[in-house]
């Protein structure tokens, strides 16, 4: 191998120099891309971007180490469409008419009778109570192994009746664009919802990057089996959580165990989940989406049965929590849309 | 600034081709120690080896990706000692000392009075029911900020009867070691235990490396109440899960979602763990710690009251489980232990 000439070597050098001036160009230019760009410009989006930034600008007062920072997420109404109903409710009506061919009882039982008839009034006159045996009947006497299962094949199979798409197609993607840039900010990013971890945890990961563990939600209590020599859990009635209002700070304290710095939500059922949130020392960012936007999603807030916003606003505007008009402040709704 | 001359140039690569080659050396040095230093070479340590080496073999069938590396560890008798007896029950029996101040009744009322009197006797005799009033008036009626509180102190100030040195430096040097080598190669480390979420996790992030969102265990309802305007927990009597037998799988399935494909415990309550972790798919590894080792620590297991080993150590074997031998597999026991 002949030895390099000095010239040779010094264009060696220069190369070296030059790779690394590129990669650092690179670098800074990848860091300048708008961190939410589905968010349209004001003062929402600038808070938003200013808390993260105060939270992770080491040596300030208001810096918080990476393991402290714990972001929670209602998710109907937060991060997904909730009308014309729940999803999961729409799922839970579905089952009672899969399940009542071997219930012929449920012909004449109330409040079975009028979910199979589309009966709403009869159904809302059964009020929480039957709500409640509505929900147990599909959400026990089978195992997680096979709840998971119904859950995926319905999403596979049902569409939303006004967008015509899978259901999990209804997430915002101003509030993926969020997770995404503070999980980039080493935030653990949790969904804290009213709704079950059995019907969530099957496709959070894929759709919000969120993984089961760091779910939580309604959960039922269990019993262990063995089923031809394998173990199973069987769904009991009986609840082990219900993760609304006061459930949601009680399901922080028991599954994360310390408060998180940041909660999101859009609703009175979000409420004490944020008060919980608040009530921490040092810095906090507190959110709540306000679904103003009747042409590209739903408009409803103080009088609505579904995400009713009305003492949570007020607390908002009191306490200057940020709130999200997403008319005004979401560029996109779904990441379906058509950007322009 | 005088131009380097190309001597200086060439003298300038060179030294940066040297720190190139340093680097890598040291990086290729780094990756040679042991990863299990305090475990004896030998079977057991092997099969650990080998675990963790298969599932992080990218491209084989036995490839585990990372966010389904979940491992799941006891803590009692696994992780530190629990001999003379489990260290959440001698604080548990300090505090009703502690509380008898303000409960006259309890000199005459069973097994209260048995606690005070330190008579283990008439307490045994009290059985389970005994041993869940004694839990009921320590774990509730306060706030989750108290009790951690009183954790806290507890543990400052309390020292282990056999060594005199503090309860958390009671852990097992072998098993911090298969933690950080576990954590290394991409697994999430979770401890389910017996003992309460509240009794373990002020101290598990800075023992162990285990943050409180990683420790399931046994836990209380709460209320939600407001104190001079602050949100407070409070401590209710009643269970929300214990953690206990089939409670642990149950406990893994509602806090975590999904299978784990590691599972560490040392007793009969560990069983159900273990199973429902050997009930999944691929590769699995399925791990008991037998105290052998009477001079160093203990020797116990089949008739032993405190982490009784009887059924589980058949079934390990029977299955083909690794088991460790304490005395044989472990070089050393505790951190503080001088080493050869």
């Amino acid at each position: 191998m002949a030895v390099p000439g000095r010239r040779n070597l010094r264009l060696c050098f220069v190369s070296v120099l030059i790779c690394f001036w590129m990669a650092a160009a690179l670098l800074s230019a990848a860091e300048k891309p708008d961190p939410l760009p589905s968010w349209n410009d004001g003062p929402v989006k600038s808070s938003i971007v200013e808390f993260v930034q105060r939270v992770v600008s080491v040596g300030t007062p208001s810096f918080v180490p990476e393991d402290q920072r714990i972001a929670v997420f209602d998710n109907d109404g937060t991060l997904w469409s909730e009308q014309p109903n729940y999803v999961e409710w729409l799922f839970i009506t579905d089952r009672i008419k899969a399940l009542a061919q071997g219930r012929p009882e449920w012909k004449t039982q109330q409040p079975f009778k009028a979910v199979l008839e589309n009966d709403w009034k009869a159904f809302h006159d059964s009020g929480q109570e039957g709500m409640q045996k509505i929900y147990i009947a599909t959400h026990s006497g089978m195992t997680t192994a096979e709840f998971e299962t119904s859950v995926l094949e319905w999403l596979a199979k049902e569409k939303h009746p006004r967008f015509n798409r899978p259901y999990t197609d209804l997430v915002y993607q101003p509030m993926l664009d969020l997770l995404a840039y503070f999980r980039r900010n080493g935030f653990k990013t949790f969904i804290v919802s009213g709704g079950s971890i059995d019907f969530m945890r099957p496709w959070t990961q894929r759709v919000y990057g969120v993984p089961p563990e760091q779910v939580i939600g309604t959960s039922q209590q269990m019993r262990y089996e063995l089923r031809n020599g394998k173990p199973v859990l069987v769904l009991l009635p009986q609840p082990q959580l219900i993760c609304e209002d006061d459930g949601k700070a009680v399901g922080i304290q028991t599954r994360i165990g310390r408060r998180p710095i940041a909660a999101f939500g859009n609703a009175d059922s979000d409420l004490k989940m944020l008060e919980w949130t608040a009530a921490g020392d040092d810095v906090r960012f507190l959110l709540l989406v306000h679904h103003t936007d009747a042409e590209r999603e739903w408009a409803y807030d103080r009088n609505s049965g579904i995400g009713r916003l009305d003492k949570a606003i007020d607390e908002a505007l009191k306490r200057g929590w940020t709130l999200v008009d997403m008319k005004r402040d979401w560029k996109r709704i779904y990441p379906f849309e058509k950007t322009n």
